[in-house]
């Protein structure tokens, strides 16, 4: 219908065949077509936003991995925000701008790969933005979603005494991007190689967990791990007004990075404790919660793990290895400057 | 206190520097600081939403004007969307990729420059995000605003019969950015390319025009003149069912408009009609409300023009030269791709 190329397509072209891909806010609401979209929140609940902006050669690398699963992943890191407050996702807006040339197929694949991750979370595209790039793709998604006041959880609740918990595994998603940056291709199926990249190009968004911890009342303080867990402990500590120990030994470890943690001189504690971009929840909760969090976790099918404790050591989080000397970090999370 | 680049501010730095320029959302609401925003929707209204990327290269120059100028019109361009609609601007997010040494005096103006028009539409920056770039500058802005259902006004809403309006004056921006692709420097203050280049840079969104519209009822469609009157026109026409006859005589135009006009070989009417980034408002209403309609210009100091008329050839929008020849349009707008 309309060539292999965005130049034949147009950009009226484009915003059609992003329509068709995606189901749409229906009246009293209004999608994508007019100046802007017109939404109608629930009575009763605020709303959370949240926005993160992809570029190329910055948060990723087209070579690396399938378009469609670039798409997940824009999709995927804004709904972590969103697992992250509690919030149950409505609404998003995308903003591509893209390379002239830029292939048909590759914007296909990424459409289809947001489209399937929305219909997840059961959220709607209702509106954006196409343009051109000079340089690379950027893809800039805003999401929005909604809760009860009384239910979202923010990062400055956290309170000295309070278990740390995480779900899920660490470190896999930093594993699985050391190995792409080596340029393994080819990797076999099932192996413990491909686990750990798959972790990193597909990343699971905790929604429905953060939802259930937050419906539940037990919780204190709650962030997604995205720039690695010790950097982000230090957002809520600062926020919370505390500190925070993390036991290395503790830190959950899924069997694929167990089998892979033999190639380094030295186990890659840093990788678990300081590695970027596994999404999984970090939240803190008064220790006679413990039985209850375990059972939320066991719901919702998702392990969940008490890695440390929150301490009144304003803005210090202190990593403790097995030996119980002090882990000296590397340079925590990604420098963008 | 920072130094002079972005690699000594660093990202959280950045961060920091943003939310001291700009008022923050007050609790129950939350801006800056957590993995989302928490907002309040006022009860009973319907929530406006709008997103611009603005690439550098492709919507903008950094050596054809100061760095202000180009914050301003990155929250510009988002308001007139949000005016198109008739809606209450009440908060914004705004996400950068900045390469690297990108100078953080320019950062400070571009920062300066949202603040302002932040502050003259009484709209709070929530949220965002910032990144590094290997390439230009990107500005990607979301805005939400909100209205009472009953008075937003859509693009959908024009009857044949129905009177064609503009608000202020038409191809200013357009003769201004021909003017600045012409690589004119150190223009006479006051002079008139100094005002068209200014219309350019520096847009005004017509918000209170189009609040003011959209409460007077008077009014059945309206949309933000971006990409030109006649393109424009065209989405209304598509999306009312209907079609357009526009008389260029009528167009307004500035004085400064009608002093450089005589620059061209022949009277520049492409500029007029078809030329993009006026952000003025085009609205549609019917004969009868003409002099009600005056009033609203008369009361907001902005002029208010009948520059046509709704017709029902569907989808059909046709200009009429002064001499009643057809206007034959250039390719209208900017093409992306």
């Amino acid at each position: 219908m309309y060539g292999s190329s965005l130049s034949t397509l147009g950009e009226f072209g484009l915003i059609d065949l992003i329509r068709t891909r995606f189901p749409q806010p229906s009246p009293p609401e209004l999608g994508i077509g007019d100046d802007a979209a017109l939404l109608v929140p629930a009575p009763g609940r605020q709303l959370a936003v949240s926005t993160d902006l992809l570029a190329e050669g910055v948060h990723f690398d087209r070579s690396c991995g399938p378009d469609r699963l670039l798409g997940r992943k824009s999709l995927a890191v804004n709904l972590s925000d969103l697992a992250a407050m509690g919030a149950v996702p409505r609404w998003f807006f995308l903003s591509l701008a893209l390379p002239a040339g830029f292939p048909l197929a590759g914007i296909e694949a990424i459409l289809d790969g947001l489209a399937e991750q929305a219909t997840d979370h059961g959220c709607l595209l209702a509106g954006g933005d196409t343009c051109g790039s000079k340089s690379g793709l950027v893809i800039s998604v805003t999401i929005m979603g909604e809760q009860v006041p009384e239910l979202l959880v923010t990062r400055s609740g956290a309170r000295p005494g309070d278990d740390i918990w995480v779900s899920g595994t660490l470190g896999d998603a930093a594993l699985g991007l050391t190995i792409l940056m080596q340029n393994h291709t080819g990797l076999a199926d099932g192996s413990a190689a491909e686990f750990v990249v798959s972790r990193h190009l597909d990343p699971t968004p905790r929604c429905r967990l953060g939802q259930r911890l937050a419906e539940s009342g037990l919780i204190s303080a709650m962030i997604d791990i995205s720039d690695g867990l010790l950097a982000d402990l230090g957002h809520v500590c600062r926020q919370s007004g505390c500190g925070a120990e993390v036991w290395l030994k503790e830190l959950p470890r899924s069997p694929a990075f167990e089998e892979l943690a033999g190639v380094f001189p030295d186990y890659p504690w840093h990788l678990a404790a300081a590695g970027g971009e596994d999404y999984e929840l970090c939240f803190t909760a008064a220790p006679e919660q413990r039985a209850a969090i375990a059972g939320v976790g066991k719901n919702t099918g998702i392990p969940l793990t008490v890695v440390g404790k929150v301490t009144r050591s304003f803005g210090r989080v202190q990593a403790i290895m097995p030996d119980g000397s002090l882990f000296q970090p590397p340079a925590s999370g990604y420098t963008h400057f």
